[in-house]
């Protein structure tokens, strides 16, 4: 089996990644940042998660952004509960999505993989700019050109986006196909002491959405629903 | 003063870039990575550069690449000391650059600054491929994307890469008009545990041989020179 690094939240959308990653037939090396976040519910999920899939391996690494400070993840901000509005919201963590990859490309090159998952979304999406399909190519260029393998091996590295332009409702019934068990799943911005999701967060909403929007129950027990 | 990142290892090439962006003019922001290397030299060597170049800030960012293996500088694998060879040498550590450049974007998003410096060096270099001007390239080209200042308020972000295409002995005479202290500067793959360098590394081979082409004198004690 090849091996293949698959970022892990231990939200809906990347454990949807993971498992079709495994339905691929690729070893899956699940990777998980401990990056300052507000809560431990995340990765409590991703543990979870990666053991339910048959991950190869679930490694978490600790990189602490709140050393740089700047977002409402990460720093003492508020949690926006008021609904999606546009523009890039307060919850982005700066070069989030560049800090993970970057750190998922060297893992993938110590496994002699050139196989990186990414469960990033462009439609039902909360409108950071590193979710974005033209951020992932120049990417995957970039990182042709960063490592050993892919300079003189000339191995093709490629970054997986595989929910890129699905629905959440659409991300939502592809998990369920895929056996996924969504009670192990954790997508709240600002889940209380329990891990219990606030129900009004925009990470919330736009699951909640989601779920309506495949005619399925979410099996969280939302403080607000 | 605009404010600019400036990655700052504590060897000659960071220091020199580092002093030139103080320089140009920018306040500095430098940023060194305790990414699990062998030995604590290149810390205490960066820590006492940023002092005495008058840094602005300087920050020390834990990151445990050795989590994911594979390189001579941060496993217990023998660094080479019989002299530079072709290829990509075994002190590569995967991704690195990388990583180091995604988390210096992270912190300059957060500083509201758009420029940033990295000492690499495309002549006398240790054949790492994240060290080529097609690679820095290639990075600019994706931290545009990637980040919220350069998508909405369409700032241009810059990798400052002033030593590109310097060799190693007019970077030492850079450095020296630019009133750089070698003596603060470490270099060394081996150094013993007094931080004393080796002198038969590939970067102490370097080092030496561009102060003999820039006629001066290298301040350090070596163990073997």
């Amino acid at each position: 089996m090849k091996p293949a690094v698959c970022l892990l939240s231990g939200g809906l959308d990347s454990a949807t990644c993971l498992a079709l990653a495994g339905r691929d037939g690729f070893a899956c090396y699940a990777l998980t940042f401990d990056y300052g976040q507000r809560h431990r519910a995340e990765l409590d999920a991703a543990a979870n998660v990666a053991a339910s899939l048959g991950a190869a391996k679930h490694l978490v690494v600790p990189i602490n952004l709140r050393l740089f400070g700047g977002s409402a993840l990460t720093d003492n901000l508020e949690v926006p509960k008021t609904g999606v509005t546009a523009g890039i919201p307060i919850t982005y963590v700066p070069a989030r999505n560049t800090v993970f990859l970057a750190l998922a490309l060297a893992w993938a090159e110590v496994l002699s993989s050139s196989d990186i998952f990414i469960g990033v979304n462009a439609v039902d999406y909360s409108g950071y700019p590193d979710c974005r399909p033209e951020f992932i190519e120049a990417f995957e260029h970039m990182a042709q050109l960063a490592t050993k393998s892919g300079v003189e091996a000339r191995t093709r590295i490629q970054i997986h986006t595989p929910l890129s332009h699905l629905s959440k409702a659409q991300i939502i019934q592809l998990g369920q196909t895929l056996g996924l068990d969504f009670r192990l799943t954790h997508s709240c911005y600002d889940p209380d002491a329990n891990g219990r999701p606030c129900g009004l967060c925009d990470s919330c909403r736009l699951r909640l959405k989601g779920f309506r929007e495949a005619a399925l129950q979410d099996p969280l027990d939302y403080i607000h629903s």
